[in-house]
């Protein structure tokens, strides 16, 4: 099953798509939030959808896409986590998992703009594989880890590298600027995904490829990292972990290429479609 | 105003003290969230309470008291925002905000238990101002901060410095334990503080005072860190700011005092009121 969640910022309804088609889901669910999650939705939207496909007004592709989760209580974000990403960036391979936060603030549609914050030299890109939490989970193992997962989806983890690496304290500062997060386009649920160790992921910057990876390569896979983060808080169903971007990013060129505005970024993952972002200076 | 959240965890009820008196508000508002802050609830909650405080219910002064604010977006904390703070912990006095994020499924009521999360051996206190965002604030000047700010309240930033220090990685890491954030036991709004930089804060750990500072000695005042994060990212109403911790955390001891199962922390701050929480070892 395909999630999406469409319509203007902040007034996003509920759809899937169903057989190559976009179906609003709307008079079944308001919208895919924690209560959506926590009161097994997926089993129900999945049912629901079956029984009525036939009568589900059809969305227009014209249509803005929003992320597919409505107002996670957490973003959290995996560092480091594919080898070639911590060489280029001169860090060293993490021994375990490394943890940050994006505010949730950060969220937009997969086609949204990217603002480029007031004061920012270093704005740049990450393609990475979010997961969505589907149930809570609290010092879960990895054999639990795996029932845990609602879905999968892609995302942008847009970083401004001076914020995170020159001005003081955590990388937080770097990761949460208003439209750092492009998520989606759409929430694909587990058993539609072969492997998800096996995704190309990919990203390109006005139509060059920077960023051509698998998730073959993540250092610490999904069930682990779902494991590890829960021994240090509890994920919420709706909660979106994001595991890590592979070489390619802007600060890791010789020297650094950072994104300007009229830039255009498109990226993808095997399986979880394609993003497109057009890139502009802040404005009040 | 003082308000507060009273009832089991998960399930608690508006309220307000007037006149030194507990009263039931749920009829007004279902509960202080995102939502109640940015309808303008604080000027309507005041009238309504002045219309009708003889009509409304009492409320028990058994009663378990929860966080004041109900599921904020996200709680961004000051790091070393006291000299005598950075100094005991061996770190420099910073130049700009140390900004860092507290996962919100940490929040706790005033006086529930602490749990040592699991392979915790460091443990540690921090008393802390935390300030609660009443208006949307991206890229707010300090003195368009001023009319952002719903009010104050106390805050243990509990922390555990082996998961923050030594696990590789942000902060964020020992910040976000369950239990790792006692709010309350009220929101105080500010027209009943007459100097918020005038604040004496204290912590005691079985009855031995541990911290004992005030919020003159605050580096960054809090007009500036409500204008400086509103740089990095957007704040809704209902975040909380807690503005960092004077000297005497374990941590600063040497060599350092850490929480044990059977501890009694308590701790105040002018005006803000107290919090009292046993600690426990956590258990399945």
């Amino acid at each position: 099953m395909k999630l999406i969640r469409y319509g203007n910022a902040g007034k996003e309804r509920a759809g899937v798509i169903h057989n190559g088609k976009l179906l609003d889901t709307s008079p079944f669910a308001k919208t895919y939030d924690e209560a959506f999650f926590e009161s097994d939705g997926l089993v129900r939207l999945k049912e629901y959808v079956k029984a009525n496909h036939n009568r589900l007004a059809h969305i227009g592709k014209t249509e803005r896409l929003g992320c597919p989760v409505a107002r996670p209580s957490k973003i959290v974000c995996i560092g480091l986590n594919y080898a070639d990403h911590a060489r280029e960036t001169n860090a060293t391979v993490p021994t375990e998992p490394v943890i940050f936060f994006k505010s949730t603030t950060a969220v937009t549609g997969p086609n949204d703009e990217i603002i480029i914050p007031q004061n920012s030299v270093k704005t740049d890109w990450e393609v990475e594989l979010a997961v969505v939490i589907g149930h809570k989970a609290s010092y879960v193992t990895e054999a639990q880890a795996e029932h845990c997962i609602a879905g999968y989806l892609l995302h942008n983890d847009v970083s401004e590298r001076e914020f995170q690496l020159e001005r003081n304290g955590t990388w937080d500062k770097g990761k949460g600027c208003d439209t750092f997060a492009p998520l989606g386009p759409y929430l694909v649920t587990p058993d539609e995904i072969a492997d998800v160790n096996n995704l190309r992921l990919w990203l390109r910057v006005n139509g060059k490829t920077m960023q051509d990876g698998t998730t073959a390569n993540l250092i610490f896979k999904i069930p682990y990292l779902i494991s590890y983060v829960s021994r240090f808080m509890t994920l919420l169903p709706g909660d979106i972990i994001s595991t890590g971007t592979p070489a390619g990013v802007g600060l890791g060129f010789n020297p650094p290429v950072y994104l300007k505005p009229g830039d255009v970024v498109e990226l993808g993952i095997d399986v979880l479609g394609t993003q497109k972002q057009t890139v502009r200076a802040y404005s009040k």
